[in-house]
């Protein structure tokens, strides 16, 4: 066995580890705006990265990482790709069931980007109306202030919005740091249009690096610690919740 | 510039980048069995590779690799992952379309794995009926014969089947030998179903390793040189073809 | 003139008013299970009650309430009805294109079920992206914690459930008290499945009465304030966002 | 129990009274022009009030009235709106669907505006076809000749039109007389086109009030019996034809 | 020229007369049982067989027949063959957008069989809608008892039905006499079921011989009478109202 | 019975010889340019007459010719029509299933014209997943170089190309020789596109008479010759292959 990356596996190693493992990871990303000092492969990595972790630490095996996602609010920026809602919750499906039918019951939907989470619930939920299909589970970033308390210094962004800010930064410095230009970095909390919630309003109309926060206090060792937390949350859950079948 | 990969920029990076690039090339994976001696990353291994050097040689950027295809005929082996036709058709048109919206008027499709070809050319037939785009482009493996002319030893299985033999594993010893094991490489021509070309039949049905051909025939220095001249082929066409805009 | 009530008007009233009007609201509701001391128009009364305090109040006139919805989480209770995302999704869109087509282009969809505004966001997204139609807006049940600060006794069900409990019942028995038996109105606080958050569970799994929450704390001056708030917090947002054209 | 209204029981009632009726009523309506002197609820007030008749007379229990329909041939008159065919398809397959994953095996369909009719049966076709549910029962205006004989004193227009005209003003006149201003009540025939039957004319083309016909031979005495008529032809089709089950 | 039928053309030729011609005529059958003494090509016959008469009549040209229709009453019979409702309205818009980017902007869609009407009439206005073609026009039978009157003796089933009756069977006669044998003719009325009119029954449910009357007294001159009093009807309504454009 | 035709028979002979025949024969042609010499129906030409004689050499029937297809290369020439590609998919699936229901289970899709191909193999893969129907076989022109060997003169066009050249005019020479005038004949090689594989080119850009090689060489000697070879493969592959069931 060449460890948790189905990537890394011939079929007949996959079958194998498939069919003992708690669980199958999809990993899912996006092609999206990060500021000024992240690549637009930030999700990707995160996505990849936390989805190893969660392989190793739950007896899971890990897909490839799906680089391409549902952005809407990032589209007009450039280099951001954006799949429609009703397309991503169809790949979804599809993905799931090429791997249902081929017995993996068990199937944990990772996203790096919070844009994903909506259609991935809706996946779910047709997955199990449509085919019976009960073991699917979705996770993204959770409690944010929660998981970061004692570590972040900075607010969200219109209480909730983090994007390429002190989290997301902190957590690249620490995974993979040479996607990561602090030199760059900027603090930019963009107006809050008193639409914000009302409408839906592209960020491109009042944003302007594309961060949400303030990047420029992201340290590696926050990242870290953000990132424990956040683990040992996710494996909790896994291992209280996802049984062997 | 970080270089031609879209994933290693920022959204700033990519803008100046994608405007000046001849064209974005997508590159088209998989996740599929290859035989006994090769991952289930195989084709997106090779799209990713060949993509960049396409890339490099003829002025355009490449974005993250989508490692999910039409793999229908392979699609009940272990491992293997199958989008419906679809749904492909959709993914692609989706991406080409957010890419268009920007500016970035030619897009090249660069296909790693067979099966998606069918699937991308219906999509761009689409995208020019339906939003006039008139500067997608695909490509995949072309040529066999006359760009393994000199190099292959061994006979396609039924005049065009390769899946996972000599030219495949030559290119991955070539450009990423850790995803080929060649103790475990068989030589395979499964008997050809009477009815193979007149009705749709799953490869489980008939195969047994995955593979098409000979896979130990196979040597990095082949892989070498049948890449040299697809590479040749498909940048002529490109820079004779696809205009700057 | 009649009133805000286009459904009491002939087309030539409401002609004259829909032009001359800041918006059309249409009133979102759905047939859901509310516990066994309210009806299953719970959510029906509500939006049809405070879309016509909104209208009167921001100078809007106010359409039929739609009471189909998407009510996913309750589906398999008696006499609940759902409709699947995509089909919502469509019809709150071909309502808006009818409405647009006659130049009144501000929309505001006011929905007095939460399962509604997911759908509703993606169709007022896809009306954007489809349509250009950039003056769709969405309310529903806003801010809990903060509009019943002060009001509400009893806690929310894993941090954010209300149905059927102590706001719902209060608002009803302010706006229609007919529509509540509070001597069946009980305290009810499911206990929280481990893996409600990380994929999708019907209610009929875990819930018993249907209530989330306490009932039997509600009380019709309760609901008075709350709806004060929230309609304070309504109408300043439409004032100050949606223009006359 | 609180009688026939569906909307007005809890869940536990409306469970207890689903089974033991012989039938679910969905009352379909729609929000259109009905001329200068009714409003454009019109087609709602005869679904809801109808359909409530027939529930008393044949034990069937009835749902709260959809509102929106498809209105193609009204469809640019000021504050008339329309579903695309294929959208209300949809919409009314998804309620019976939820309804009979309740065991409510019979549903009847009933209309009070004549353009939701074909798709109606197309629905309950597709229902037949799809999910195997044989009781789904589609009822509307049904010979009007027949039963305004001796009743009605005016021409139909074209041989069938009566939008607006003598027959549905009576019936407002007598069950919901607030819902009219005869004042306004107009005889308007308008030029019946050519091309009428050969191909899609919208009414906006040719019509001027949106009344085919005389509204102005109205009176509340005519409703009355028409209704009777139309009723007990009903009645007699439901006992005859839909048993308990 | 080779005469008014587009399949006897060359594109050259074709492209010449489709540009003076007042309108373009598709055909529409179906394969459908037709009782015991005429073929399932019933529809097919006629369809081809009075668009080529209206074509001469009137200065259309047309296209080939399409043999597949709308059959839902009769897709239980053998050899009979049904399209699925949205199936056949994206046929018939695919054709006719097909032939209006050729700038052929009249185009009539002439049925040999009933069940296709209702799509069309669909098709026709989701043509006018989407695409803005006002140009689509559809025939069939029309007022069966005015043209009969004085040549039909025998009665419509259940007020309308005429399927492989005393018309269609005399029309045959007169037409293509090799697609009859009158031996084999019956009269067949099937009971009319008491729920005809109110849910969808297939007709395999109570018919026999797949009859709808009297096939017995048809005979050639009858079909002649008949098919001469629909063609004055249907040309001066065609010569009234397409103009050439 | 009146041979293998369905459309010469009444349902009842067509039942008692689907039941005992082989297959089911669906003829797949087009309304397509085929040059200044050959009619736009060609191809449905060329479908019906080897469809029945397949039919004949193997004991199966055949069903009325389908007169559109996908079309998609030529769609811009006068006269020419063409389906969209999942218009097609789900018209012929509607076919196939219509049959799979009454119980003749091999179904063989024989496509006189190419375009048709890809969409059938689709169509033949989605009614094996979705429907479990294993028996969908498709055939259409195979091996031209092959069965051409000894008689065709000319080359095909970039490799493959042969529309409305020397094989197609030869074997409308043979079997319709009505449908040909040798005089408008010509040799036409358009110049082939240097990205004519790379990316979706109407032919409309590029082409002039529609001919892709040189009609002036056809003869029905040839076209005999021809169609016998290819008839011969055709009728093994369907005796080998396919069983009564």
């Amino acid at each position: 066995m060449r460890g948790v990356c189905v990537k890394d596996m011939t079929w007949k190693e996959a079958e194998a580890r498939m069919k003992e493992a708690r669980a199958v990871i999809l990993p899912l990303g996006s092609t999206e705006q990060h500021g000024y000092h992240m690549t637009v492969d930030t999700d990707n990595i995160v996505a990849t990265h936390v989805a190893k972790l969660l392989a190793e630490r739950t007896d899971c095996v890990v897909l490839p990482t799906l680089p391409y996602g549902q952005v809407w609010s990032a589209k007009d920026f450039p280099a951001t790709i954006s799949l429609r809602e009703k397309t991503y919750i169809e790949l979804i499906k599809d993905i799931v069931i090429s791997l249902e039918k081929k017995c993996c019951r068990n199937v944990i939907l990772f996203s790096g980007h919070w844009g994903n989470v909506a259609p991935c619930k809706i996946a779910a939920r047709e997955l199990l109306d449509e085919c019976g299909y009960e073991n699917v589970y979705y996770f993204s970033y959770m409690d944010l202030k929660k998981n970061g308390e004692g570590i972040m210094e900075t607010e969200l962004w219109n209480g909730s919005g983090f994007h390429a800010a002190e989290i997301e930064t902190s957590i690249l410095l620490h995974i993979h740091p040479e996607g990561v230009n602090m030199e760059k970095a900027v603090c930019d909390y963009p107006p809050i249009p008193s639409d914000a919630d009302i409408r839906p309003i592209p960020w491109i109309k009042f944003a302007e690096s594309g961060i949400f926060g303030d990047a420029t206090k992201a340290t590696a060792e926050k990242g870290k610690q953000f990132l424990d937390n956040w683990m040992n949350q996710m494996c909790a859950l896994i291992t209280e919740n996802i049984r062997y079948r």
